[in-house]
């Protein structure tokens, strides 16, 4: 279907295979957001504080978010760690974990009990495949000034381990979270059906350029070269069905971003299908590529049900909000703030 | 001499060929400072608001800047520009302007006026090759996502222009300012005895890792890879004459660094000696490479009398002060701001 000279689309709701909903005051705020925002399922990353390492953690945390917004099917992950078991992992699922998220030490918020080697996890790996958990990996190794490494090539250095992993594991199904480069959309199309890569709002707009002295698009991994967004929009327009939507939406307060040292994430939440939508449009994608990405390409990799919600988006200009309050002097900057955007959520 | 064992060294007062003074309230706190950081000498940077395209702008500016600290001897620049004519070019020496700096359009703070094309230049490059004036080149071009340019690689797309300017004026003095790249490091040491470079105290000590989130970081050029600071200090330390030091301080307040859209530029001036002494003494230069980098190397290449002033940098550690104050109200983050610093001059 053409929507070239429509003004109004009706999709299926959005859902956001990579979000941070954080706790407290700042998670009281967001998750109220992802609804409004367009989406009806996402998946909740485990980096809190502490990281969330045991199934006890989960059935709280998940509480939590229901009893804050339960129209959204909220899809729960385990930090990987020292303290996972065998045990705790053929448990998981019953409490609606769906995976379990790898962070490389040191590399992003909250990330310092990030791992340093999986060969260790390899007894966690293999009870995750016949558990049917999806490990999903925070593709970047840390910076290293021998070895040339630093945030614009951590993510290519990083590659080998994922083949490594896939080939270790051909059967247990990996997500290469937030791919930002050229080379990752390329080993992703290659490797087996089990391997998939989720894909933000914001690289799908940013490059390097962007964050230079703007600490709102400030993120790990950092946008690359115009050449890797290219590249990102192409798999995306092309309707390849082993990338979808992952927002890896990450709010932090306003004097952590705008500060001597600013804290990485771009916070997409409260419009994250209409950011995408308006992108995917300019890009000249068809329906089926929008619904896709947003949607149908994550569900079938997880292998979930189709919720069968929709929603309609309207050729109505809107602008971003400056920042959104919350606790008692908490004020967070969405991406784009100030910025029009072409397309609309319609009130549902 | 080996200066592995001594705690205090005297060597020639600094040369800094490319600061940024600036004017009004800034420039009355930024000026004393120059002597303060060990600095004699002092090649100041043309853009303004206006920029200096004016003999007149050029005397006024400079009697301004002596008011402040006769002590310091200013050598001026002229903003390359449309208005420039031959005849401003043949009485510029007589009013203290030692070159003629180039802005590529829109690439830095105050770039506005900057050029799009150097060949309409080529009178004007003619006349300042008459009148023994250097050109100095801002070398990077635009960032243009159909090419593939960005701030990471706008040095280096901008190499082929330095190689066809000093093909067409092989007698004339080009300097690439503030180069940042192991291909310019390599270019600038394959071209002829009139083409040189400076490099920063900053550029000596950052990677794209550290202005990541941290805009006291960010300035443009933008650091690069591990492996191009490496290239920067090794030029150094082999000693090669074509390279010295121009710091491209650049005071901003802090409000314009710690906001959403940061400005570009390092602040070093106040303790420049001391950060590039530290530097190069944990890189292991000898004192010959250190005079070399920080006084003689550029002075041979600007052909210019030995002001014969010694300072002396004794083996104290001292910490950079948070901020230096200005104005009113203002306020200004130096380089590695509450960092200590091995080496401290010695007042004089």
């Amino acid at each position: 279907m053409s929507i070239a000279n429509v003004d109004e689309i009706i999709i299926p709701a959005g859902e956001d295979y990579h979000t941070h909903l954080r706790h407290g005051d700042l998670m009281n705020m967001v998750v109220p957001h992802v609804r409004k925002g367009g989406i009806c399922r996402a998946l909740i990353m485990p980096n809190l504080t502490p990281p969330i390492t045991t199934l006890e953690q989960v059935v709280a945390y998940k509480s939590e978010l229901e009893g804050l917004d339960s129209s959204v099917e909220y899809l729960m992950t385990l930090y990987l760690h020292p303290s996972l078991t065998p045990e705790i992992i053929a448990g998981a699922k019953a409490v609606g974990v769906t995976g379990v998220k790898s962070y490389p030490r040191g590399v992003t918020t909250n990330s310092e009990a990030g791992i340093e080697s999986y060969d260790v996890y390899y007894p966690i790996f293999e009870a995750m495949e016949t558990a049917g958990l999806i490990l999903h990996l925070h593709g970047e190794i840390p910076s290293n000034p021998d070895n040339d490494v630093c945030v614009m090539n951590a993510e290519r250095s990083f590659l080998s381990h994922l083949e490594k992993l896939h080939a270790a594991f051909p059967k247990l199904r990996i997500i290469l979270e937030h791919s930002t480069t050229k080379e990752a959309v390329a080993l992703v199309k290659k490797l087996g059906p089990t391997v998939a890569a989720t894909i933000t709002a914001h690289h799908l707009e940013l490059t390097v350029d962007d964050w230079a002295g703007q600490p709102h698009n400030f993120c790990k991994p950092v946008a690359k070269y115009p050449s890797d967004r290219a590249a990102l929009r192409a798999v995306v327009k092309e309707g390849n069905p082993k990338f979808f939507l992952g927002s890896d939406s990450a709010p932090h307060d306003r004097t952590k971003k705008e500060s001597c040292c600013g804290s990485a994430g771009v916070f997409t939440t409260p419009l994250l299908m209409p950011y995408v939508v308006t992108t995917l449009l300019e890009m000249g994608c068809t329906s089926e590529q929008i619904v896709g990405f947003t949607s149908a390409n994550g569900r079938a990799f997880y292998d979930l049900p189709d919720l069968k919600q929709n929603i309609t988006l309207v050729k109505e200009s809107a602008t971003v909000p400056q920042s959104y309050a919350y606790g008692e002097a908490g004020e967070v900057v969405p991406f784009k703030a100030g910025q029009t955007l072409a397309w609309s959520l319609r009130s549902q």
